[in-house]
């Protein structure tokens, strides 16, 4: 029998949360992140906080607790049938309120989340409650991706896929437009290829703008010799990907292929050094040493990479200074670039899980270097 | 002469906030917040602090700093010539040491932005700063718009009324096509009339659906006699336009008639409430009284508007339990709905500006029960 990920499975989610508060020793945990809200429950409105009891407490999961207000009643409801509801205006007042009436003793917050003046708003209810901060909880167990998440992945992967392919199918890449149009045509081709939205604001950068690595599309106008670097991604059901290509258009200056093929090889050894255990300081360092032994470590302004699923950006970060541990099913990016102000640089970038038997790639475009004639 | 709109003054409105710091008692604001730091700066990228000295303070425009790392430096550059930049991994340490270097005293923060742990962080610098929680200074700035804003805003406005009789006019709202389908189609539109993105999520939603204040598109195919709610924007300079219509689908029932009119009555009361010195609590009760005199009080489930601009939500709220009063040059939606649930519901929404002479509608697309044939 095959599993069925056609739908996630909230309350493992939510089981895994409550041993992570056993371990922290809090009684219940106050989750304010609208990101953590949809992977716990599967809510997706703008407004909720949820209680979630440790597995020291009775009844834990039939305790759990959603408020939102009552423009979402009827979501909450459909999407949530699982959890009690409240709807009422002041959501996490009301309740920091009831576990305050269920005597909860411990309860932590989302002290990477909730802002200083919250706390304080917190704090004044005078609930009786010790409000223990903790960070990155829920973020830790998003790090791993379970069947149903890595499906979703590779389905964003795959319109970001496609939509390049389309994009250079039909011609639209060549001298004489603009960035702009460029990477409107781009998006374009993602929404036909099933993406629910943009994962974010689409990077085109071509000639010397190549060089700067987070470039708007401007009305800057494509010209032959011009690297065209492509930085984007789809979200479909709330994953994201990304994926960086470095395109060239007309035969390749002897610089841009040095570039090209070092970058290239920077990325082949960091996604190599992706195996569980590894430490992500050393990930970026697998790749790093590379660039820097061709003298450019000074244009890889960088880290190598970070953690994308429900949001973009998530944990864990790849980079110099990160201090993380890799597990089998982390999803990540790998991505080094060289910059060459004035010139022009070069980005590839993969979204990939980490595995036992070696990282899957999520996203398949070729990177060879891709000339456009 | 005419006044220059075609750039925003950036000097202008940080030296409105050292005023503000004077007030308040703070010698610097830790700016974090990226739109604020846009607001001030011009700057757009995704990692930033600006720290922003009060008039009390010797050189105050030359001592402005801002912080980024190394991915921006040639675009800090390039959008913020006219301040310090210091390009570096921890960008709100490294400015808060030079605040301490500087000996200055009181150093705000924003303290409805900063999470806990920043926080904890900030103090745990030992800078000699005392950090002094601050709440909104930039927001209260930002509510007033000055004209180069009401130019972005009205552009935004225009692509969106555009693009909904670009899609009536191209026959794509009709029976037999999904919500997903002509969410897209729309927003397809917004681009062609100039935008740069859409202010969020567009909603559309048919028959039931449209009693759900705040649906996401599914692939329910849209039939004769249904209500079709849009709600949507676009983004143009980075400020959002939001307007709401609700549709109908060939002949409209007595039922259908008789919300849309209430809701459109609703619309104008509270429209003709909006004057500068309004409370905002004032303005929303003009509009809620006709609808809970009409009995439909527990189906007007959220607050009557918002302020827009460079956030799609922003200051002022204008809702039940609001206590702002408003000013000329504020930007705010005005948008009753009503709901029954499992039959459908209707929201009119516009973007309007407070003036002396009357508000300043910049979403023009009629407000007549439109009837698609």
């Amino acid at each position: 029998m095959c599993a069925d990920y056609t739908a996630p499975d909230y309350a493992a989610r939510r089981g895994a949360l409550r041993s992570l508060l056993v371990e922290n020793g809090v009684d219940a945990l106050l989750v304010t992140d609208l990101v953590n809200i949809r992977y716990l429950t599967g809510f997706t409105g703008s407004n909720a906080v949820v209680l979630v009891h440790s597995w020291d407490m009775r009844g834990a999961e039939d305790r759990t607790v959603i408020g939102t207000d009552g423009r979402y009643s009827a979501q909450v409801a459909e999407q949530v049938p699982d959890l009690q509801a409240e709807i009422c205006r002041a959501t996490a007042r009301r309740v920091l309120e009831l576990a305050g009436e269920w005597q909860l003793g411990r309860v932590g917050f989302e002290s990477h989340v909730v802002t200083v003046d919250q706390h304080t708003a917190f704090q004044e209810l005078r609930t009786g409650l010790q409000l223990v901060p903790t960070s990155g909880l829920v973020e830790q167990l998003r790090m791993v991706k379970d069947p149903y998440e890595v499906d979703q992945l590779s389905a964003a992967c795959t319109a970001a896929d496609k939509a390049l392919a389309t994009l250079l199918e039909r011609g639209l890449l060549r001298p004489g437009r603009t960035e702009k149009q460029v990477a409107r045509d781009l998006e374009w081709a993602m929404f036909e290829h099933g993406a629910d939205a943009v994962s974010f604001e689409t990077i085109v950068a071509a000639g010397a703008h190549s060089a700067i690595p987070h470039h708007r599309p401007t009305g800057a106008v494509l010209a032959t010799g011009d690297f065209v670097k492509f930085d984007f991604g789809a979200v479909v059901n709330g994953y994201h990907s990304d994926m960086t290509r470095t395109l060239v258009l007309g035969a390749p200056a002897g610089w841009q292929r040095e570039i090209y093929e070092l970058v290239a090889r920077s990325q082949r050894a960091g996604t190599e050094a992706l195996h569980p255990g590894a430490k992500t300081s050393e990930v970026d360092a697998a790749a790093r040493v590379i660039i820097e032994e061709a003298g450019y470590g000074p244009q890889f302004v960088h880290g190598l990479g970070h953690g994308v699923g429900l949001q973009i950006h998530e944990a864990p970060g790849v980079a110099k200074t990160s201090t993380g541990t890799l597990l089998a099913g982390v999803a990540v990016t790998v991505e080094p670039g060289v910059y060459l102000p004035g010139r022009g640089g070069v980005r590839i970038e993969d979204t990939l899980v980490v595995r036992e038997a070696g990282p899957e790639l999520l996203t398949r475009t070729s990177k060879d270097l891709i000339v456009v004639d």
